[in-house]
């Protein structure tokens, strides 16, 4: 690696050249990072079921661009102005950054930061509004400031958490989901909309808390066994009734959860989700992605009996302080990943991770760059 | 009044005959207490600038009928069961109770007690279904349990808060509106919609509370003044303006404010209320009763981007746990009432005390029943 800083890298790269098509395996030229970037050789990536509607792999219609945003690596190299990081660092790009300056970084509450808040339609750097990736000189896109289905990325330091060099590639590699929000008390009832990697995530987030009921709500009533192994005690499947599910679930539950937590992003179930808390003191989050023109509706009324209706953007973690910290959670077996990896494939094989995934028959597969 | 306990007593009340129209104090029989109820005579009532489009007061379709909820009285007599209050103790009537059994009241998050929580739409006892008001035999509705526009009412133990004998009558009469949840951080921004009584309310909450902007929205310029004296810092007046307040608001304070309360009751300003709140971190409750038909609509997205929304009812408190420790409170001089209090009338000239309401002169008029 000694001989490739400041140098432009030949490497392999899975390039999505039309929206919805295959991804294609491509040697690549990726520039050397510039100011406030840092360039990443990636060791394993990974992809995830997809359970919203808006389906963020290969639907994207900027292309030739390159996916992929859960992933594991080691900086190569480092642009100007980059003091946090040098080459060796075990890093985790992030899809959404944290400059620390920002209001949004300064508070407590807030993960959103200002400069580097997740941006689906930009496909480029923010520094010079360039792409580092290019085929024959022409530019390939970037995806979510992340784009790690390459065998080297270049991503703004400010979307990247250092983590503990001892911490294993594959399972860092699939520190995605997490939920930070819901915080059901022990004992208390949580309901999941949406049994995928995400819901699954909060599910045992749920357990983890104490939680003495978990619903699971799905319409593929396949997943109930696998949402078992997360801690989901009951599952309902809209599909069996002929009215809303939020009815069955109060009636389930003597009036409501205590918490429900929706990650699908279909507009009804985030209704639902809402709808199905108990009053004077339900909290529903939401996680899921909507579609651009969703628009939620629902009487006034059950927000004055004091519920409560909230959202929550990748768990309310700040990526570059709090994930380095949920790794440590990790190693000292406070948190548990193995069960959330179902799949792993190679490189060349990645088509294969989305088939697994699309058909609903894994949680997340593993991709591995080198053979 | 050693003579009338078990005894039907004659006195005055203001009865409404006609929806819209001028009460008429009237000649009434007052049944004695039942099980669980209490007989009070009324030394105070009060009526507070409407802010709600909803308008309890008078507008009301069951008639004929005794309205009223913001008093202070003395117990006269109790019925059967009844061991937490005895004749010739200090009592507030409160329009939603608290029976201390169900979920909701065992609850440390709720207090929208299961069997006494407000019902606008009931007009006789919760016991037996019956009223205990009539004028010759013929009996005369309830209303929100209290009925408090007549010199004795009988009211259910758990819309009773029992409070300190040395708190002035005068002051205790106006403890309606209060709020106990926006909780606005010290130097934060908060935006109050609706500069009523309830408005005013909120806005004294925040700037006790340390809030260093307290911006104002009316559709009533006229009302500016008067909310200076709470704290309010800044006015916004959406007729003024050919955008959405929200735009106005989060152009004022770089991005939304920290915190916002809906005093209105307006489904426009609901939704205006929420979506003025600053993303990553702000909080919006919705205090103002709304209209049976009404729909909030916002794009999912504004909660994704972390913003709360919630509602209170009766200001989060427990009527019968938290009343007396708020009294306690404003004798401590931690609260003040004075304020709110601008105006004081006889009972036999009640209907001017609506006037000077909904003409927006008064914040709450007092209606003395002594003269």
């Amino acid at each position: 690696m000694a001989s490739t800083p400041g140098q432009v890298i030949k490497c392999k790269a899975a390039v999505a050249w039309e929206a919805g098509k295959p991804l294609v395996i491509e040697e690549v030229e990726v520039s050397p990072p510039q100011a406030m970037e840092v360039r990443v050789k990636i060791l394993f990536t990974s992809s995830a079921t997809p359970t919203s509607s808006s389906g963020s792999q290969g639907s994207d219609t900027r292309v030739p661009r390159i996916l992929g945003h859960e992933a594991a690596g080691i900086v190569e190299s480092v642009g100007e102005g980059v003091t946090d990081l040098q080459p060796g660092d075990h890093v985790l790009p992030v899809f959404t950054g944290e400059c620390k300056e920002c209001d949004h970084c300064k508070s407590e509450e807030s993960n959103m930061c200002t400069l580097l808040r997740i941006d689906p339609d930009r496909g480029v750097m923010i520094g010079d509004g360039k792409s580092r990736f290019s085929i024959n000189g022409k530019p390939i896109y970037h995806f979510l400031g992340t784009s790690t289905f390459s065998e080297y990325t270049v991503v703004h330091v400010g979307c990247l958490a250092k983590i503990n060099p001892l911490a294993p590639w594959k399972r860092s590699a699939c520190f995605g989901a997490t939920v930070n929000v819901a915080k059901p008390k022990k004992g208390s009832s949580v309901a999941v909309f949406g049994l995928g990697a995400v819901g699954l995530a909060a599910a045992e987030g749920a357990r983890v808390s104490g939680a003495s009921r978990i619903i699971g709500v799905d319409l593929n009533s396949d997943r109930f066994e696998q949402a078992k192994k997360f801690g989901v005690t009951e599952f309902v499947n809209p599909k069996d009734h002929d009215r809303p599910v939020q009815e069955v679930i109060a009636e389930m539950t003597g009036g409501g959860v205590d918490r429900s937590v929706e990650c699908t992003g279909n507009i009804n179930a985030m209704i639902s989700a809402f709808e199905c808390v108990h009053d004077g003191w339900g909290v529903a989050v939401l996680v899921g992605v909507p579609p651009k023109d969703a628009v939620f509706k629902t009487s006034p009324v059950n927000f004055l009996c004091e519920r409560t209706l909230k959202g929550t953007f990748y768990g309310n973690y700040k990526p570059r302080t709090d994930i380095p910290c949920l790794v440590e959670k990790y190693m000292n077996k406070e948190m548990e990943l193995e069960k959330f990896i179902t799949h792993e494939v190679p490189f060349s094989e990645i088509n294969k991770a989305f088939d697994l995934m699309v058909s609903g028959e894994g949680l997340r597969c593993l991709i591995r760059m080198e053979n």
